[in-house]
């Protein structure tokens, strides 16, 4: 499998984590995600929104979304429960991810952290900011007395949303106020097979 | 089945029309959208980001995020392929429409023609309704040759993005531009068990 990829991407590093787990070997071709300009060229076909990851199985069939990737990668395995009731739950929160998380942490963390033009973006980081912190205090509330974020075992959902949370300070977050997010960010860190975002 | 609703929203309407095809009863209970004070009292508990849809199993347990909904009622219909690759194209378009397309054309029309207060959002309009015309164009391209998002039959990927596709006029979107989209609103609208989004 071919992964179009970034290696500072939250996204992309949500995919390699769920291979690092599966023990899945695949080829990494990184993608800049400054300057797009090459996009359409080499995502187009692939992926509707010429966004990274963009995965193209070994028979060449494209799958974007982060989100849709890991759930091809992952039905069948560990990481997703057998229980029709948890399995929504692990896609309730990733879709709180790509709707309420995301576009706040990762977003805020972009343009401070890799945009090289943080300034062009201060007169919007507080409301990303504001968001990013409910975000934060939804998931916090959740992990209060839990393990996981869905049933008690490492599923997508903690994947999902490891990805940013744990590189949250990069965009301003400070996750002091959220101990059970800590605690649970620890946790996942410590799973055997688990891999940096550098790796 | 209790549905914390909006007869407004795009997101709760996917999840009433998926209902209406699958022919299962609920109850409606309607929220607010503009005045959101009471949500923490009622959603606080069942829905994470305290948003419509929050749907409520017969036995009470809770289950937010309309796509997430979507595939809870809808795994083993119709309208989620048996195929594992077609099921995770089902998911790509669903977190396509969450990312991408909702951000903009929902947000868009909400602005408009729901929040009252139209000319305080005027500045940032341009920029939702750039994102809204990609997202078209994306689906417009996509559809070109083909009659559904996934496969050859109707899947929670056409609900779930004809839900705020068919009402992006109220945003101020022509659809003029993308035939092929208009030529998919009708097929949706005309597949038995269709009910509008005001039924």
């Amino acid at each position: 499998m071919l992964l179009y990829d970034s290696p500072v991407s939250g996204n992309c590093y949500k995919v390699r984590l769920l291979l690092a787990h599966l023990g899945i070997p695949y080829e990494r071709r990184t993608m800049d995600v400054v300057d797009r300009s090459n996009r359409p060229e080499v995502l187009g076909g692939l992926n509707p929104a010429l966004r990274v990851p963009t995965l193209v199985l070994d028979d060449g069939r494209p799958l974007a979304e982060s989100g849709a990737i890991l759930w091809y990668l992952g039905e069948g395995s560990r990481f997703v429960p057998d229980d029709s009731y948890e399995r929504a739950q692990v896609l309730q929160w990733m879709f709180f991810e790509q709707y309420d998380h995301e576009p706040a942490i990762a977003v805020a963390r972009f343009w401070l952290a890799y945009s090289g033009r943080a300034e062009d973006f201060a007169d919007r980081l507080p409301e990303r900011k504001a968001a990013g912190q409910r975000a934060l205090a939804a998931m916090d509330d959740h992990l209060n007395g839990r393990n996981y974020l869905v049933g008690d075992r490492l599923t997508l959902a903690d994947l999902a949303l490891y990805a940013y949370t744990h590189v949250a300070h990069e965009g301003g977050f400070d996750l002091a106020p959220y101990p059970a997010v800590g605690d649970w960010l620890e946790r996942v860190a410590s799973e055997p097979g688990h891999v940096p975002i550098d790796a």
